[in-house]
């Protein structure tokens, strides 16, 4: 399956750090092969790298793991497909643009029977993640109002992604700059660090950070991701059907829904059964 | 005022010679120091790489110049802005989706009284280049068919950019990954190279390429830039009002409407009278 990063800070914060982590799970110490990505919002603006190669060797990831962009909000997805399909219009987040902002996408899991319906949004790649992201899209601007406020706009996400989970797997990650929403459909974990910070390493290749060094006692940095991604860290682990809405390193609205458990949820995300590069 | 760098080629060509002519411009032998952007298509896919920081010195732009991405279809700009808002949603080039394509769009001059239309596409940042590119998708999306023909779209296009071109400066660049349409309200250029290659120098650094090494004998491929960037070649100077449709490499339509000339329209390209950071 693929993985999934995302991060939360009060402060512009770099994602170094975690990116290193995660990028050599992209064909070194895991399978997730098929291409990379990551958006970084600054303001309103958004900084994104896509490449279809697999990050443990990109030469653009190995680029950005030492570029030290700082965000308060950030996505970053690497991909294990099976079947064809690895090409850059497949490559997650995807981005789109609603009341004047960008809103950024990934996805882990697979709906194979995804059918979204029509609207002004339309998926340029073959992904059923992409068609997932369309989809949200098109109930956004449909059902609510411009720049409606969280508890409409997460009432809206929540039950589309609870409808989605109920398809299939439906992990994701969703921040339009200001917020990221988080779904949790199989699998999902989450650390928020603040004073007294600490040191950390990463599991997946020998990198120690001292985070008292690189941070300022106002911080508060949460990272969302498939799997921890340090090993000597206490990482929250999400409920099937737990979501969080994040913001400025902290949760502002949380809770959980009834999500089924699928008797082919293991194929859904294993690359060896999956009929579409969903992930 | 900034430059616009466009490529269209018949095979997936790297940009690195031009690419690393026109950031010499970008604070080193031009003024255009208020960011950079680059859109590369892959198939229906495109990568993006923006900064706004000065791309003579910019790291990110430095490692794009070495990359040897190949694309058929490429649009590059450097900024130069007078008045605040140096910052990343400010910098183009501008993308949005329609009909499942990403199109993508960068704009030299200023129309510094642009009034937009109302519509779906609306801008993430402040500048008036980024209201241009709104307007022209509201209007694509509202008055042509779904994936309409070169024809009616070329009219649409033509018509559109001769109504921003009477009221300020208006050269652009603008492609769905398909096509690249270029209108010239005040300065363009262009240079097809095909067999027999042959060498050439970059004006702006001492760099220089032998294409014969880099081809074969069936390339055809198109650079359009503000200003030539070879010293050595002979480039096509579009005329005032101008347009040409690019695909493959080639001109497949191409045309000139009236275009008056502004009086004060040394300004609405000059960074020093500027009143917006329209490019």
């Amino acid at each position: 399956m693929c993985e999934l990063l995302g991060m939360s800070a009060n402060t512009p914060t770099d994602l170094c750090f975690s990116f290193t982590g995660l990028t050599r799970r992209g064909g070194e110490t895991g399978p997730h092969k098929d291409g990379w990505g990551v958006a970084f919002y600054e303001g309103k603006g958004v900084r994104m790298f896509h490449d279809p190669e697999p990050c443990a060797t990109s030469p653009i990831a190995d680029f950005v793991s030492t570029l030290p962009i700082k965000s308060k909000n950030a996505i970053c997805h690497i991909r294990q497909a099976n079947v064809g399909n690895i090409n850059l219009a497949n490559t997650h987040p995807f981005a789109r643009e609603l009341w004047g902002r960008y809103w950024v996408f990934a996805h882990n899991g697979q709906l194979p029977q995804f059918l979204p319906s029509s609207g002004e949004y339309q998926a340029v790649g073959d992904t059923d993640s992409e068609a997932l992201f369309c989809d949200i899209m098109n109930n956004v601007r449909q059902s609510l109002i411009r720049d409606a406020t969280s508890e409409p706009l997460t009432q809206t996400l929540v039950a589309l992604a609870q409808n989605y989970a109920q398809q299939g797997v439906f992990n994701c990650l969703l921040s339009n700059g200001d917020w990221l929403f988080t779904f949790c459909s199989t699998k999902l974990a989450s650390i928020t660090r603040r004073a007294p910070f600490g040191p950390a390493c990463l599991k997946d290749i020998e990198v120690e950070i001292d985070f008292a060094a690189e941070t300022t006692p106002q911080d508060v940095v949460s990272i969302i991701a498939t799997e921890p991604l340090t090993n000597d860290e206490q990482w929250d682990i999400y409920e099937r059907g737990e979501w969080k809405l994040w913001q400025e390193g902290e949760v502002i609205a949380c809770g959980k829904v009834n999500v089924p458990e699928h008797k082919n949820e293991s194929e859904m995300v294993s690359p060896d059964l999956s009929l579409q590069p969903s992930c």
